[in-house]
């Protein structure tokens, strides 16, 4: 037996995200097929960060076990080979027969992509938010500040999502503008349901001037959803680098 | 009577080009459907430049005549509200009775954009064309200062071309790299049918290896289609830049 790890990079507009659903095209049940096809066993991965329906990663991990001779290194151009266009493995190799990704001490890193103009720009209107007020990004930066560290992030979480703990840390979060484009980059040990959308939908609202910079410190302390701004769109979210720090 | 120009930005996946065809949708037959609903007058569009199925825009030009009231600058947010999202105008003016897109100096850029890595990359794959072999770029580059300037370029125009002339005048050519992104931009009076994306295909032979950089001058000396390398795909081109120098 070998277990065998995945890079995974997909563009998520047409997927109702990574998990396995009982309706909807998921990346997960993509990669189940394409691989119990190739190796000729019936093979269930697990992932390691279950994305949103139309969240994209450069560099999702997904896991197997196999008894498959195939060298791991050929596991990838093979899959790729049965993948539609829009999943693509980055690279595949064997780990630890103990190794579980979700199990691990990690680091992860969203971008959340902003395209400010006037009007929509069709090209690349997949992986970006458009938004055509102007956006006071000094008061972001300064709002995404009172974010880093360990908090309970409780009002930055769907109500309805069941967790043992909603405390996570931020290590690092960067408001930048570059042309009509504006980047959330934000780097943590893992992050609750719908999570970098929220932080984004509220920093959105404090760069339109909806909400004071400093308001976030109240709004992280009343750990209540109602407190924070709106879920932004799926769309503009991309989980672009993922670090393991050792096994827990 | 008033003139309008759009300033039309598109991304080219789903159409059969800019110019209206007996079969497949097109730009210039969406803008046209559009328009006449918009102004209710039986318009037809005349485009500055009849991109390729699959090539993208950030600034085609279209012209039309109208004899509503409605605002010129009210024109754009009114027709993007009725064009699908892959479609988007940027600006709607009047302009000279007497202006043509096609008979006036211009200067136009376009960009052709190469990812290269091991294996492709699903976000972005609509705008980019994927290459996994190593590239020379500076090879590409000593390669491209031979096309700078007045030339016969009939070596890089599809065979079947009818024109009057093959000669074009190519104020610019940079090939640059950025990451894992080639892009290749060219500036010029005007181009041959399918003539950047030959231009790119020879530099990527030259990349490649398989054309020394010295030879583009015979290339060109040819002035036979035989003579240059293949055509590259057209979703790694992008028309980005448009400019008027004024009427002929």
């Amino acid at each position: 037996m070998k277990r065998i790890m995945l890079t995974v990079a997909y563009d998520g507009t047409n997927y109702n995200g990574w998990q396995v659903q009982p309706n909807g095209v998921t990346i997960e049940g993509e990669l189940n097929q394409a691989l119990c096809a190739l190796m000729q066993e019936d093979i269930a991965v697990i992932g390691a960060s279950r994305t949103d329906a139309g969240v994209h990663a450069l560099c999702n991990i997904a896991v197997f076990d196999t008894e498959s001779r195939i060298a791991p290194e050929k596991i990838a151009p093979a899959l790729n080979a049965r993948l539609p266009e829009d999943i693509r493995i980055q690279a595949s190799v064997q780990v630890a027969d103990d190794f579980h990704p979700r199990h691990c001490d990690t680091k992860k890193t969203y971008e959340y992509r902003i395209y400010m103009g006037k009007y929509e720009n069709p090209i690349g209107r997949q992986y970006a938010h458009f938004v055509y007020v102007p956006l006071d990004v000094k008061k972001m930066q300064q709002a995404a500040a009172y974010l880093v560290g360990e908090h309970d992030f409780k009002s930055f979480c769907v109500a309805k999502a069941q967790v043992l703990t909603t405390v996570r840390t931020i290590y690092d979060i960067k408001v930048q503008r570059e042309g009509n484009y504006l980047t959330i980059r934000v780097c943590g040990s893992g992050f609750l349901f719908n999570m970098v959308r929220i932080i984004a939908g509220t920093l959105l609202e404090v760069g339109r001037g909806q909400i004071e910079s400093d308001q976030m410190k109240e709004i992280l302390d009343a750990r209540d959803r109602q407190a924070a701004g709106p879920t932004a769109p799926a769309r503009g979210l991309t989980l672009v680098e993922f670090e393991f720090c050792g096994n827990e």
